[in-house]
């Protein structure tokens, strides 16, 4: 029954949504204690984005985060997660779950960390697992794939590690100087999680923070990790996502996604990005948008969005909304080419040839836009070109 | 000397700058009445970006279109075309080619169809091109690959026609039932602007207006038109360039790409966005921005903004400084992996590693930011992590 209305909702046959559920190319974002819609995510599916919220350290604000998940999802955002970092973690994380239809993921080893620091042992880890799992997350990030022979080279890079979960799992193994406990013992995290029906984001450690870093062993060597633990959780029946980077030059897109559905089994793929430029501050939803368009293109599933306050600072309300929206539009621009669905944009331009405002603002990926130019809705034709017009010459000349 | 200079800042070979250029694959954009540097476009050159600006018949402004002009340039535009409708078309055109220290383009026939309409003559539309000339536009835009087979096809479409200059040239064929003059004595336009040096940038009348339109019948056989006018343009060393789409789904930028450099003889390309959407309203810069990154990595060299308000209006200055970012980042991108240009990536890495603010902020692509973000330049690290910042939790635990 759940399979016949997924299928519906993605325009699949049900079939084979089920052979590729089997087969761990696509994943259901579900706890098996929240009753919400499952989500689909992977191969043939609708690509889909979702967007980070969550308080930091300095700025403890519960009431401004649900406020920014709501934005995010009003405005096309598939997926939330709660990335909080700071005081009272537990009571952040039950509301943002009990707030929202959608699924939410979070990165359980941040509150790990910030309670024990270096000293948190693998059975902190796992039951700070099985917390946010008992919770009714659907998903978790999991550092899984930094290892010590990783760790060891990480002076190499211009910038070793922006992954925050990445430098935790790092500081904690520099300092035991043990192997990563997520790696390790792996049989166990998953032994959890299935409990639960939660999803695996396998996360990447070691994923590029620049330019200048992609695309190097480290990454590519954290991926034959993530490769080798998506082998061992498809034998556990535990479902996975891949993350991926990241910082990613134009033409290095195409391959970074070709490996990984390659080394992780045509698991689907989550990518942050990619960014393909250090230097659009203040306009990292753009670079954004950019790289997730052609990831997704060539077979990214899943867009992390990136907000225009990215590298700079935790988001305000209207970034969250910038980001969404410029990860909607690569996402649908992919989806056009995956998946054939244009109707919308078919519907647009047809709006758009009979100067038809009303409609074309109820189509456009932001509705509030009309709002910004109400002066068109009496309008035939716009400020642009006034009486000269092209589409009313052509009315006048051509179609008569 | 020229030469050389050029070289230099485009960092290629004078020789080679040279060779390209007598080929037609590069060409260099100064009216020889013009005291500016001349600006180089096409193979191996930097990806150049164009603003539009110019009032519309509803909005006569000329103060505020050149103070576009003047936003454009210092965020980033290579070039401004002037797009004016209305009054006093000589007055503002001399002013803003006055007002420029960079090349400037204009649509003679959007002035020549205002004054006669469909009764204008070739000669009319002659003198109107050297008129323009004479008063020191770099480049021209002209229509002439539309012919009379294209018209009598334009009810196939979802949207006939979105080219304004294409617009005019269709009404006037229609009406006259003659061939387009631009096509058909394309020897005497050639004669007009090899006087000044101008660079003809040959129309797309036929670009797609919608997803629904791309690379159809219609586009690409003004295409070849367009090749056999680069053919006779070669002939009498007139030095042009090859509009292109328009609305492009993400998977038909490469082909149409290597199309036009196939049918066109290697000439520069000139693309406006593509917008790989037609859903964007209101965000058409950032569907652009995806389009123009993606054409200009496969070999497009020359970006037409897209603001904000395309589809809506004219843009306000602050939708010329987004348009002009947006494509800003979509041509350096394109540069980084055609011309291997990441020394400022590299740059804002490492000030980004050392958590220097201050040359973060000199090295994005929007200087201003700075100032949205103060507080930034007191702090060690961001709003987004704080105490926990992966690049300071690598410090303490990695780099010692």
């Amino acid at each position: 029954m759940m399979f016949s209305e997924i299928a519906e909702q993605e325009g699949v046959d049900e079939n084979k949504l089920k052979k590729r559920v089997e087969r761990g190319s696509v994943v259901l974002l579900r706890n098996s204690g929240r009753d919400i819609q499952p989500l689909a995510i992977g191969e043939g599916m609708r690509v889909k984005v979702n967007a980070n919220i969550g308080y930091s350290p300095d700025y403890v604000d519960v009431k401004k985060e649900l406020m920014k998940a709501e934005v995010a999802v009003e405005y096309g955002a598939d997926t939330l997660m709660d990335l909080s970092m700071g005081v009272d973690l537990d009571g952040m994380r039950k509301k943002i779950i009990e707030h929202s239809t959608v699924p939410v993921g979070t990165v359980p080893i941040y509150q790990a960390f910030i309670e024990k620091k270096t000293e948190m042992s693998k059975e902190d880890i796992l039951k700070m697992i099985e917390k946010n799992c008992r919770d009714g997350v659907d998903f978790v990030t999991l550092h899984c794939g930094i290892t010590l022979d990783l760790v060891d080279k990480l002076n190499e890079r211009l910038i070793p590690v922006t992954s925050r979960g990445g430098s935790f799992m790092a500081a904690w193994m520099i300092k035991n100087k043990q192997e990563n406990p997520l790696y390790e013992f792996f049989d166990e995290v998953l032994e959890v999680v299935n409990e639960y029906d939660v999803v695996i984001s396998l996360g990447d450690a070691m994923r590029p923070a620049c330019l200048r870093d992609s695309s190097d062993e480290l990454q590519l060597k954290e991926l034959f990790n993530l490769g080798r633990l998506t082998k061992k959780a498809r034998e556990a029946n535990t479902p996975v996502i891949i993350e991926g980077p990241g910082h990613i030059p134009l033409d290095e897109i195409e391959y970074n996604v070709k490996l990984e559905k390659k080394i992780c089994d045509n698991s689907p793929f989550y990518v942050l990005g990619p960014l393909v430029t250090d230097t659009a501050l203040g306009y990292d939803h753009i670079a954004g948008a950019i790289g997730g368009a052609l990831a997704a293109m060539h077979g990214a599933d899943f867009l992390c969005y990136v907000t225009p306050s990215e590298h700079m600072g935790l988001p305000g309300i209207e970034d969250v909304k910038q980001g969404v929206i410029a990860s909607r539009i690569a996402a649908h621009a992919a989806d056009i080419v995956r998946l054939g669905t244009k109707e919308v944009d078919d519907e647009m331009s047809k709006a758009r040839g009979e100067l038809d405002w009303k409609t074309m603002f109820r189509l456009g990926v932001d509705e509030d836009i009309g709002e910004r130019y109400p002066e068109l809705l009496d309008k035939e034709g716009c400020s642009m070109c006034g009486k000269y017009c092209a589409l009313k010459i052509v009315r006048e000349y051509i179609r008569s």
